[in-house]
C-alpha cells in the first residue's frame, strides 16, 4: 500500500530474452496444447485486457482484509478506505498531469467514461467523431447531433478534415471532438495535440479515448491540451472493474448527474405539497452515485504508480524493442498482410492487426491458442467501420462472424521477448 | 474456483462468544485505540459495505492470475474466463431462483442496476415508490412520472397505500413499484410478496431493492413474485465492483441499450449516405457494452455459493441471536431509542439504527470508533426522508450534518458475538 514498494519495481530477470518491464501475475500460467502437453501462457491481448500487475495484486491483497466503506462510516477502516479512495483520485491526477479545477470522476470503463461525458453535454452538442473510432468513442453520442469524420489516410489528414468540419459547423453550439490516442486496431498514434489546437481554435473540446494509449505513453492532459481523457483500469494492468474520466469541471458540474441514488446527494426531503426535493452535489461524487468501487479504483492507482516508477521511457523502449522483432518477423512472412491507416513507418504502440492468406482469422487465432498455447484475438475488434475499411470489404457485413476479419496481436510491460518470438515462429509455420 | 472446495465451509470456532457463520478477511484486524494500545476491529457496518468473505478472496485469488478479456480473445485464458464469467451469471441466477427466460444483467451496484431499469422503462411508465427507500430506490425514476407513497406505519398499510395508489392511477399505462425488501435504516423486512401481488393484480410490475435483503435471506424471485431483483456485490461480501440487475427481459430486450459502446454491437457499419447502422444484440450484452468485471462477477458468484453453501436459515440463526444480544442491551440503556417503523416486534434483519440522547451521532460514533475500536454508521443513511420522519424532524434539513442524525449498527455472516457484546457494553459506558 505504500509509495516506498513501487521503488524497488526493477527487470526481475537480466536475461534479455525472459526480461520484462514490469512483473504480470500471468507469467507462471501454464495451459494445455492440443498437440499434448502445456506450455506457458503467451498472453497477446493487452489490448482487450492487459494481465495484473504483480505489484497492483500485491497492493490489492493487502488491502483487501481492511476494506471498508467509503464515505459512509465513521470506523477506523471507512475512515482509512474513504483516505486511500480520495488518495487514489489524487493519485490519478498527478499521473494524468491535471490541471487545477480538473476532476477524476472514477467509472467502470472508457465505455462508461464517454457515456457519463455524452450524458453530461450541454444541449445542442455537436459531436465530431471519426469513423475510425472504437464503438466506445463511436456510439456515446447517439442523443446528440454527431458529424462522422471519413477515416482519414494520415494524421495530416486528420487534423485538415476536422479543421473543416468545424468551419462549416453551425457557431454558437457547443461541440466536442471525441478522438483516440492510439488505434485499438493499428496501435497507431493519433496527432492528439494538433488536433486539441485546431478543435480549440474552433471553440469545440476535446476527449481524449486514452484506452490503448495510457498503458503505452505518458498521457498529459495538460500538455496535451485536451479537455478530458478516458481510459480503462483493464487494460492498464488493474483489471477490477474500474474506470476513469478525467478533465475540466463546468459541464460535469452542470449536467444532471449520470446516476441517481446515495452519495450524489446533499439533501434529499419530501416537499409539503408532496414529491421531493433534492439537491446535488457539485463535486465528484455528483456522478459517482453508489458505493464506490474502493478496490477498483485503488487498483488503478497502484498501476499508476507502477508505471511511473518504472518510467514510461523504460516502458516504450521495451515495447518499442519487442514491436519491431513482431512486425519484421510478420513482413518475412508472405501471407499476413499488416494493416494500417498510415502506413508502415507511422508511429505506434503494441498493437498490430493483420490478415493472413488463405486463414479464416477465428481459425487462425484458434490455432495460435491450440498449438502454441498463445492468446491473441480475431474479428472486427469493436471498430467495424475501421477494419471493414482496412481489409476493403464492401458496404456493411455482419459484425460476429464472416471471413473478412483480422488477427490482432497486442502487448505490454510484462511481455518478455519469448512470447513475441513464438508467436512470428507460429505464424511463419502455420502459413509455411 | 471450484463448487466443491465451498462444502468445507463450517463454523471455524466452537466457542459461541467467537463463532462467525462465515469467515471474513477482516477478522484478524486490529485498529489503534485513542485511549493507547490497540483492539481487534469489530465491523458493525455492513448495512453499508460487509468485509470480504474469505471463500470470496480465495476465489478471486485463485483466478486472478488466469484472468483474461471475456467474449473478446481466442486464447485459452480468454475462453476460461469467458465460460466463468457466464457461469458466473449462471450461478446467480440459481441463487436467485430466477425462471425460465430472466436476464441476469452484471451492474456495478443496486444504484447502476435500478438507474439502468429506469432507463428501460417504456414511455410513459409511471413508478410508485415509498418515501421511506433509500435514495438509490428513490431517486433514478427522475424522468418518469411517480408517485411517492407516504412512510406506512404498518406493512399492512403499505399494502393497503399501494392498493389505493394503483386503483386510482390511470390505466393503459405502464406501472412500476419499486420496494426494499429490508430497511436500511431499521432492517425491518418488507411485505414483498403482498405488495406484489396487489401490483399484478393492477397490471402493475414490481422491482425489489434486495440490498440489504440478499445478504441475510433467501431471495427467490419466482417465490416472491416480483419481476426483477436488484442488488449489490458490496454488501453481498463481495466488493469488487459488480452489482445484479435480474428478472424479466421483454422490457429490457426492447430498451436502447443503457450504454453504447463495444460488446453492446451485433453491427456497426457506415451508411452509404453518411451516418452509422447500429445493430444492437438482445440478449444481457446489450446493457453491459465494455468489457464486463468479471472478477467482480465472478466475486459475487462465488459470495452466492459460499451463502447457499452455508445455507441462510444457519445464517438467519446466527444473526438472529445476535440480534437479540443486541436489541435487548440496547433496550436496557435508558437514553438509547430505537428507530422502527413498523414497531418493535417485526421481524428484521441485521440492521438496528438508533439515537444517544445527550449526544450527537456523529459524535457518538466515532467514540465507538476511537475507544472501541467499532465500526459503525452516523447520519441519515441515503433515506432522508425515512430518518428524518422516524426522528420526528419538522420539514427539510441539511443532509450532511446536524443533530438530527442517528447511529446505525448492522451485521453478518462474519460477525462474532463479541463485537456486538462490546458494542452494548460501549453505549452503557459512554451514556453512564
Amino acid at each position: 500500500m505504500s509509495n516506498s514498494t513501487i521503488s524497488a519495481i526493477s527487470t526481475p530477470f537480466s536475461d534479455t530474452a525472459s526480461a520484462v518491464a514490469l512483473p504480470v501475475l500471468s507469467a507462471d500460467v501454464r495451459v494445455p496444447l492440443r498437440t499434448g502437453g502445456e506450455i506457458a501462457y503467451a498472453a497477446l491481448d493487452y489490448a482487450a485486457s492487459a494481465p495484473v500487475l504483480s505489484h497492483v495484486w500485491a497492493d490489492v491483497a493487502e488491502f483487501a482484509p481492511l476494506y471498508g466503506s467509503v464515505h459512509r462510516g465513521a470506523g477506523h477502516l471507512s475512515l482509512r478506505a474513504t483516505e486511500l479512495f480520495e488518495h487514489s483520485r489524487a493519485t490519478v491526477a498527478a499521473f494524468l498531469g491535471c490541471r487545477p479545477g480538473d476532476q477524476v470522476l472514477f467509472t467502470r470503463s472508457t465505455t462508461d467514461s464517454l457515456n457519463l461525458l455524452a450524458a453530461a453535454l450541454p444541449p445542442k452538442t455537436r459531436v465530431f467523431v471519426f469513423e475510425s473510432e472504437h464503438h466506445a468513442a463511436l456510439l456515446p453520442w447517439r442523443r446528440h447531433a454527431v458529424t462522422h469524420l471519413p477515416v482519414p489516410g494520415s494524421p495530416e489528414e486528420s487534423v485538415r478534415a476536422l479543421d473543416e468540419a468545424l468551419a462549416g459547423a453551425p457557431s454558437g453550439e457547443p461541440k466536442l471532438l471525441c478522438v483516440t490516442g492510439a488505434s485499438n486496431v493499428t496501435g497507431e498514434l493519433w496527432p492528439v495535440r494538433e488536433l486539441a489546437a485546431v478543435a480549440h481554435r474552433h471553440g469545440a473540446r476535446v476527449v481524449l479515448d486514452a484506452a490503448q494509449l495510457a498503458p503505452h505513453r505518458r498521457v498529459n492532459i495538460a500538455q496535451l491540451d485536451v479537455d478530458w481523457v478516458a481510459f480503462s483500469g483493464h487494460k492498464l494492468y488493474a483489471p477490477f472493474g474500474a474506470g476513469v474520466l478525467a478533465g475540466r469541471a463546468d459541464w460535469l458540474r452542470a449536467a444532471e448527474p449520470y446516476l441517481a441514488g446515495g452519495g450524489a446527494t446533499r439533501v434529499v426531503a419530501s416537499r409539503a405539497g408532496g414529491g421531493l426535493a433534492v439537491e446535488w452535489v457539485a463535486d465528484e461524487a455528483r456522478h459517482e452515485a453508489g458505493s464506490p468501487n474502493v478496490i477498483g479504483c485503488y487498483a488503478i492507482a497502484s498501476a499508476c504508480r507502477a508505471l511511473s516508477a518504472a518510467g514510461f521511457d523504460a516502458l516504450e523502449a521495451h515495447e518499442s524493442r519487442l514491436l519491431g522483432l513482431l512486425r519484421e518477423g510478420l513482413a518475412r512472412v508472405p501471407a499476413v498482410r499488416e494493416l494500417s491507416l498510415f502506413g508502415p513507418g507511422a508511429p505506434r504502440v503494441a498493437v498490430v492487426s493483420f490478415t493472413v492468406a488463405g486463414w479464416d482469422s477465428a481459425e487462425f487465432a484458434r490455432e495460435l491458442s491450440e498449438r502454441y498455447g498463445i492468446g491473441v484475438r480475431a474479428g472486427l475488434f469493436c471498430a467495424q467501420p475501421l477494419v471493414r475499411r482496412l481489409l476493403g470489404a464492401q458496404g456493411p457485413a455482419d459484425g460476429c462472424a464472416g471471413p473478412e476479419q483480422a488477427v490482432r496481436v497486442s502487448f505490454g510491460a510484462g511481455t518478455p521477448e519469448e512470447h513475441v518470438t513464438r508467436l512470428v515462429r507460429a505464424v511463419g509455420e502455420l502459413t509455411a
